[in-house]
């Protein structure tokens, strides 16, 4: 909280409000169940204690947060925003909030503090999460190579005959069995749904001779996992492995170009001159990666015009794509954090294509 | 969708901008597995087919709902906030936005039509969704009878030496057992912890002599249950026979109390009068009563100052409480639904005093 209070001065903030979701936790501790109409806001400030405005109701299980908050709470029938109000203690600042927050809640704020402005904490601070230290470079590794184990196993799977939802249950069912407490994606996209990158799983039947994107992960211990392997069935042809090779490719490159003090950009350049170079650039149609922590999407991302800068303890996926419409598609993904000097891969499961029956 | 731009009409709304949440599942069917930082907004404007502005990535799927919209696409690193203004085209113009939308994505409505002024759904069409259909009543019925079987069986499980989580994972199992495909809650509150209306379920052993305060629900084909009954671990005092007897005759007073045109925070006060007249008027700390549809929590609100008249179709819980710092709580909450003439009840187990071991 110190940190982050530093940091928005330093970019003319005159404080933060933070509403439940991944900042709240990241912040403070507190993790109430969801987000709902009644408000719950952290509010930080220079010179105040931090205070967390909250319902009457859950006061009791916000105060069992060790952060050494200080609580104000509000009952139904008060106008909460009216509570809250008076924390912020410069009527004309401009305050940042959680991306999250609803709009309820902001319009709230706006309502009673209408000569404030605000400013969503990803534009603001973007990079307030994303410099990960030792214990969470850790989890993220820890999260890595649970989401590898699972990889390994779906690979003694059948495929072939059964529905891309069984695979996708079978691979939600190994991420919990390695120490996930929640799966938030498993994409399984074989044959031409592979060639839609956010296809999730559906009824289509595997067939030989499909390839098949697998793209799973989720939270284990409050942090993120996220991995892509494509896999064939059977024997594949040479125009499959020659896409394979150049996604391949594409993904060491991007991989070998991470070191402190390169511009996010660049990494999303190498990847995509790699495609382009072979002919698929029209094809490669996403960003090339996104940070992960908490949430398994945030700051930083690799993609054009973003000129942040790699910072040491950054973590963030690599996951270049080839999509072929109609027919299939073939996407390669690793998280990788950011050394003193170079990149290191928190998954390493092999880079082979597979061939699964 | 056209009754939604035509209430919108009504109170002066330029147009309508529902981001990823219940009101758009509610609007036009489309469900994306998740709100995230890329912006998926549904638009809807008088003389304007309905448009869903989406990622690229995210298209396909979006285009398999039957509603009839049009899609309009942006890709990663465009900016999503100027697709989206042309859309709305009266730059002056006041907007409802969905309650749940992240305050970034409003953010980014705003800096782009900053001459337009926006209003969450909930203020300014708090009922869009509070009168249900013959179809939703069905759902709404048909979850709380889930529910009801839940609560039937728990009643032969052990209480008495078990861990609140205990029962509350039997609770969750119960309801998926019986339909639910999400669990929102299994508050078991036990002894002291019934008296926070809002404990969850903790590691805390349940004892003879304890009061347990059991509110459970979920989504069962789409449609909300909540309900809440307090049970006792053998033979209760005289005390607690009298808490839980004030309790269980304001909640029958306030169902009584249910008809069309009745303002809802009349039945707020009807509750609350039964509670008051006892002598535990400082102990019933909320308000009476949510409404419940595709969400579990949603207008109308029983709670002073709520001036909405109830119309036939509306649904809400009706759960009146007494919570004794430090020592027990006991609440009784049924979901109803206003008919042509009274209230009618969703949930129907007993209201007697059910002893368990």
């Amino acid at each position: 909280m110190r940190r982050a209070l530093a940091e928005a001065g330093a970019v003319g903030l005159a404080g933060l409000v933070v509403t439940p979701g991944p900042d709240l936790g990241y912040l403070c501790g507190y993790t109430p169940p969801a987000a709902t109409e009644r408000l719950t806001a952290l509010v930080l400030t220079p010179g105040a204690a931090p205070t967390l405005v909250v319902p009457t109701l859950e006061r009791g299980d916000a105060e069992r947060t060790p952060a050494g908050l200080r609580f104000v709470d509000w009952t139904d029938g008060v106008d909460p925003y009216g509570v809250l109000a008076p924390l912020l203690t410069r009527p004309d600042g401009r305050y940042g909030v959680s991306d999250e927050t609803w709009a309820l809640h902001l319009l709230g704020l706006q309502r009673v503090l209408p000569h404030s402005t605000y400013a969503g904490l990803s534009d603001v601070l973007p990079m307030l999460r994303a410099v990960k230290d030792d214990a969470e470079v850790y989890r993220l590794a820890a999260a890595g190579a649970a989401a590898d184990a699972a990889f390994e196993r779906i690979l003694t799977a059948r495929f072939g005959g059964r529905r891309e939802r069984e695979v996708a249950a079978d691979l939600a069912d190994l991420l919990r069995e390695y120490g996930h407490e929640q799966v938030d994606f498993t994409i399984v996209g074989s044959g031409p749904n592979g060639a839609n990158p956010h296809h999730e799983a559906g009824d289509r039947v595997i067939e030989p001779g499909d390839t098949v994107v697998l793209d799973f992960g989720g939270l284990r211990s409050g942090y993120g996992s996220d991995t892509t392997r494509t896999v064939h069935v059977g024997e594949p042809t040479a125009e499959v492995r020659r896409v394979y090779e150049v996604v391949r490719d594409a993904q060491q490159a991007a991989y070998e170009a991470v070191a402190p003090g390169v511009e996010c950009q660049r990494i999303d350049a190498v990847a995509r001159a790699v495609i382009a170079d072979a002919g698929f650039g029209e094809y490669f149609i996403h960003r090339t990666g996104h940070g992960i922590g908490v949430t398994t999407h945030e700051p930083p991302y690799l993609v054009a015009g973003e000129r942040q800068r790699l910072v040491p303890g950054m973590c963030f996926s690599i996951e270049p794509g080839i999509y072929l419409p109609g027919r299939f598609g073939v996407r390669i993904e690793d998280i990788v954090t950011v050394t003193d000097s170079a990149g290191r891969r928190l998954n390493n499961t092999s880079h082979e294509l597979q061939l699964v029956e």
